[in-house]
């Protein structure tokens, strides 16, 4: 079957490779679309970072390079493989694209599985990935969804995890107001996923094209260009003069976090949800003087379900953030070079690895 | 009557001054002890930073410097103004020593008086001070002690209560593990309070003086010098790989807060204790793939009943914190200059500024 390999920064490669084995308790998922992940172009300009290099194979998929890309998609069950209980054929289902060590608990219950040690992603540290043409995964990743769901708006349902895990970590409330600085792909998911819990949001983000994209997606009351606004200083205006109640850095960038920072109201919350190459300065007087919290947050844990009921219900419209849809072969022209150089008008680029939907 | 009086740095006066007028609704304490602050160092040798400059009256008291200086004190109530309720001539207090705004909710319930705007404290910025023969204060802010607490001791439970709220914002729970760093008198403190919740509390201090005392003190299992010890390593061990529950920054210096952010378990909290009066370099990466938080506290809320009645039960012992008592006469030459040149084998110095117990 076809599927984009990563060999190294800038080499990733369409082959044609053996589709893997159906062992027991695990499905085969006939992949419908996959997304491109900030982390993969990550890989793709500066990697391997997640991927295992050669010579240093992961310590639970005992894969090293070159791997399979790809863990934001959703597909088909095409086949089932023994012991697995609630899955058939045909279901749509997206996948929680984790691999963890047999000995953690992920049960429905763990908070902290995704914080085991060694864990890492289908896609980008083995188990094959999204990004060709079928999956198998173990049957604890899989999650069902509504045929109702568009299989491509689906694909989406990964990263929105990313920005439900996120709002669950700022424990903010229904009613109360949150800041987003940055409004990538997943500053956008996680305004969706605030405004269907009912936060009052805004976002911060110099891109005109950007702070369009989540006015028109009507996640956010107003957006910031901060090149030009005193965000803080605004945020404080519109809250009596405290402050946001919680703030999300989505930029990975100092002047993100100084906003986030400066905008937090007294014993606030600011979510980190970006990933940092090097240290952050970190005025800690702030920290002192209002008792804030600064946490940070990675992938996902057990925010499935929840997730997907929020798309199922309809009360986040993942359409909006679909930017193109496009074929295996033109992966990197159309997919990682585009995102990379038109950065501003592009969200996510999907990828219809099979062809059997273009 | 005679009072210590800062006048800018490093000209701190002993002088004759007029005594408060009794205002309805407040008490006048004769001061029994009073101890120094790393607040009133810092005043001494870069000041004025809390205490208001001259041409700036502060806010609320409508005072300016020369201001008298003290507020970890001790006392005997000598006078009741009108109108106060359940305070008596001869009671034992100590003070919780905030200077804030009217109109702001300084009830029991209340969480975050001490967050409000323009909050400072007496022997500060006015409204009097600890290192004076007496000093007028508004009920609120006086808390009784029973008479078998003594009342040098009783100076301590200002400080004391700096620790308290710093573990209470902790959340750590009675048998999880804790890692303070940095054994000056804060820290100290918080080891002493975390041991009375039943806490296992380590401390990583590379004075070799301080760590005797944190051991002798008996509030900690084991004090490690983090010059010869990889101290994150170290609590992994203790903790069968996880690292500690809790950390405290008791330092305001850059390895201090990597230790804490190193020490710290998966979803653990790290709490500043300290002054920083520069910002701290965050890898904030480390924040991302731990969930941790990272927090501070300012000072504390509510904290003086909770830590009166530690005191008053013996769970916490304060004699090992007290250096010497000195004369107020002797302020700057066995005080403030002790503790700023032997450093390490002075916690706290206690001050009877009217000669009443010396």
């Amino acid at each position: 079957m076809k599927a984009a390999r990563f060999y190294s920064a800038k080499d990733i490669r369409i082959e044609d490779i053996e589709q893997q084995v159906l062992e027991p308790g695990t499905v085969r998922v006939d992949v419908a679309y996959c997304g491109i992940c900030g982390t993969d172009l990550h890989e793709y300009l500066e990697g391997p970072i997640f991927c295992p290099s050669v010579g240093h194979p992961h310590p639970i998929s005992g894969e090293e390079l070159p791997v399979t890309l790809g863990h934001e998609f959703s597909g088909v069950i095409s086949e089932v493989g023994e012991g697995v209980e609630g899955l058939e054929v045909g279901d749509h289902v997206v996948v929680e694209p984790y691999i963890i060590n047999d000995d953690v608990d992920t049960s429905e219950k763990s908070t902290d599985y995704h914080l085991s040690q060694d864990m890492n992603f289908i896609g980008l540290a083995g188990r094959g990935g999204g990004l060709s043409e079928n999956v198998v995964v173990k049957q604890r990743w899989v999650h069902k969804i509504s045929k109702d769901v568009a299989l491509d708006e689906a694909a989406l349902i990964e990263p929105l995890s990313v920005a439900m895990h996120a709002v669950d970590k700022s424990k903010v409330q229904e009613g109360e107001t949150a800041l987003v600085v940055g409004g990538g792909p997943i500053g956008q998911l996680v305004c969706a996923v605030l405004k269907a819990k009912g936060v009052r949001t805004f976002i911060s983000e110099p891109s005109p094209l950007r702070r369009q994209k989540a006015v028109d997606a009507g996640n956010v009351v107003d957006a910031f260009n901060p090149m030009e606004i005193d965000v803080p200083e605004k945020m404080r205006e519109l809250t009596g003069g405290a402050g946001a109640d919680v703030c999300f850095e989505v930029t990975s960038v100092q002047a993100g976090i100084d906003t986030c920072l400066d905008a937090v109201r007294t014993q606030g919350t600011v979510v980190n949800v970006s990933i940092w190459s090097k240290p952050a300065s970190i005025d800690m007087h702030k920290i002192v003087m209002k008792e804030c919290y600064l946490t940070g947050i990675i992938a996902y844990v057990n925010n499935h379900p929840e997730t997907i009921a929020l798309v199922e219900s309809g009360k986040v419209d993942l359409k909006p953030f679909i930017t193109k849809k496009i074929a295996l072969e033109n992966l990197i022209d159309d997919g990682f070079d585009t995102l990379i150089n038109h950065n501003e008008t592009a969200v996510k680029i999907l990828i219809d690895p099979a062809g059997r939907n273009l």
